[in-house]
């Protein structure tokens, strides 16, 4: 983009809540914060932000060319010559102590005030570019799913499966967004397992969760491999959380809380005799970052607007036994969602 | 290791530390730090240890399952159920400001203490098994530097080169430690630029930093392809780079301080006429992370030990022009060190 900071609409509505809440500047450390306010993706930065909207991108000297290049719009500085006065600061609560110490020494008499949700509320309304991002790192995961399991056999380890999906996601994108897990059997009771030397017989359910960054935007989906001949146990408890699944997706629309659409596919799995075994929230948002806002969670009151992108993945865990979950990602539109994950499932 | 907990002496000590400095107890959040001393890799876990030694383990319910497979000599609670008391209670000031928050309204009337040197002071001397790891790392990394650059072409971008190296570090490893770092030319003045579409003419310099990462432990190591009729001024500055790391290998030893380390490579650097181009410090330690202690930079007094792991890196960067690293990872000895990367320079 020529001529601008493309994410000048989200800087200026960050600008206009700093003037809403009385501070008289903002310093912004975190790395996915900095991007969603300028673009620049850069892992030693700290931009001061003014209530007026007057933004000062500071970096260390091996950073300051490639932000003179990449935004010749902004002005950057030297960080070791951060300075900064005023009575109230904000800061992100998400920086390390340390961080918050070494600002406090800049300017010990001002208070520092935390407008680490101000941004993240910000962020969870994707602009167009954003959307567009990452719907096209949800086709790229469908496309190196549809690819990698094809080529599942038995004999396999978990590990070489998840191996296969992170090289696809290596030579096609920007890699993984989190740890592609590969669960068979029993192993997909561990919610979060590490993929082993597991070895997949080629009849026991295989789950995998997987989400491929492109363009610096993460995508996330969980598909099972369900086996031909399955358990009765198992078949019950993956039609309970596939209609789980496409009930709360179902649900999203605009208005809606993030807390009421997780109590559609928890209570729909409650009355079913799962309640204990769904233990973890129904989804997060995903942009930047694999887990954002905003979170759908028992008791969340964020009401969903268009341009949020979250994910729906419900799941049931029987330790030693099974584990299922079925994950979409979504975007609230206008209407109600469209599923950016295109997987059968 | 059957029967109890690899890292028990480096727990012990650390309880040692708590004692002396009259504390309570302390609560390590740091996912490195937490593997550090109890050898289990978690990334939502609190692990509470007393002056005494005693340690709990607290994660939530995901992980519970894997914590008690992999460390069956470690007492595992759930986090939600996470209490404690103490007048002085140690904390690590590299957790987030919203982390410390939450930790101090379990406890509103306690002291908080940093205790994040009194860790990363203990990370720094590796043990036999850490050693024989990052050895271990350091040789895979070696043998990926040799088989990827064999396959360097002219007409491969930076791209190409860096995703060869990520993909067999994947396939032969952890994956990387770092964002490998592949330049072309000119671009190498940044020093930490991000390969691009840039393409090698396969006569210009390429400069590499690469670090494949196995069981868990990372290596780190920077090499640079050198054209066979390199300019005056480059193969000047190719000179003096290495000879600035040789001469900063061969000052390693138990006794001296990270600031005199540093000071060898740069007071000859400097004395050469590149004093402003080698703009970063000499060095890090390299251990779980890619960056932790001992640090060897201007004033640190940090006094290197034997079984401490690090790098020694000068580069001198011309903007517009070159950039020429050379780095090696040594490992303190009790007579030297022993350098851990041996492909040739």
């Amino acid at each position: 983009m020529r001529g601008g900071n493309p994410f000048g609409p989200r800087l200026a509505a960050f600008a206009a809540r700093l003037a809403r809440r009385r501070l008289d500047l903002a310093l912004v450390l975190g790395r996915a914060d900095v991007r969603s306010l300028t673009g620049v993706d850069c892992d030693s930065a700290c931009l001061l932000v003014g209530p007026g909207g007057e933004a000062v991108f500071h970096t260390d000297f091996r950073y300051l060319p490639m932000v003179r290049r990449v935004a010749p719009w902004l002005k950057a500085k030297d960080i070791r010559r951060l300075s900064f006065r005023g009575r109230r600061i904000g800061y992100e609560s998400s920086i390390q102590v340390s961080q918050l110490m070494k600002l406090r020494k800049l300017s010990p008499r001002s208070e520092f005030v935390d407008v680490a949700e101000d941004i993240s509320a910000l962020r969870a309304v994707k602009t167009a570019d954003e959307i567009a991002r990452v719907r096209a790192a949800a086709a790229l995961n469908d496309a190196i799913w549809q690819a990698a399991s094809r080529r599942f056999r038995a004999g396999m380890t978990e590990l070489d499966m998840a191996r296969a999906i992170r090289r696809m996601m290596i030579d096609r994108g920007d890699g993984e967004a989190f740890d592609t897990i590969v669960c068979v059997g029993r192993n997909a009771a561990e919610c979060h397992h590490v993929p082993d030397g597991t070895v997949w017989d080629g009849r026991e359910p295989v789950l995998v969760d997987m989400g491929a960054r492109l363009g610096g935007y993460c995508s996330d989906m969980t598909r099972n491999i369900v086996p031909s001949r399955p358990s009765r146990r198992y078949a019950e408890v993956y039609r309970l959380v596939l209609e789980a699944n496409m009930r709360a997706i179902a649900a999203v629309r605009p208005g809606i809380s993030s807390g009421e659409l997780d109590a559609v596919a928890r209570g729909f799995l409650g009355k079913n005799g799962f309640r204990k075994e769904f233990g973890h929230s129904l989804g997060h948002g995903v942009g930047l970052e694999i887990h954002e806002a905003p979170y759908a969670a028992r008791k969340r009151t964020t009401v969903l607007e268009p341009g949020m992108i979250l994910t729906v993945e419900p799941g049931v865990y029987i330790p030693g036994e099974l584990g299922v979950r079925v994950e979409d990602l979504v975007l609230v539109t206008d209407s109600g969602c469209e599923v950016l994950t295109r997987s059968g499932k």
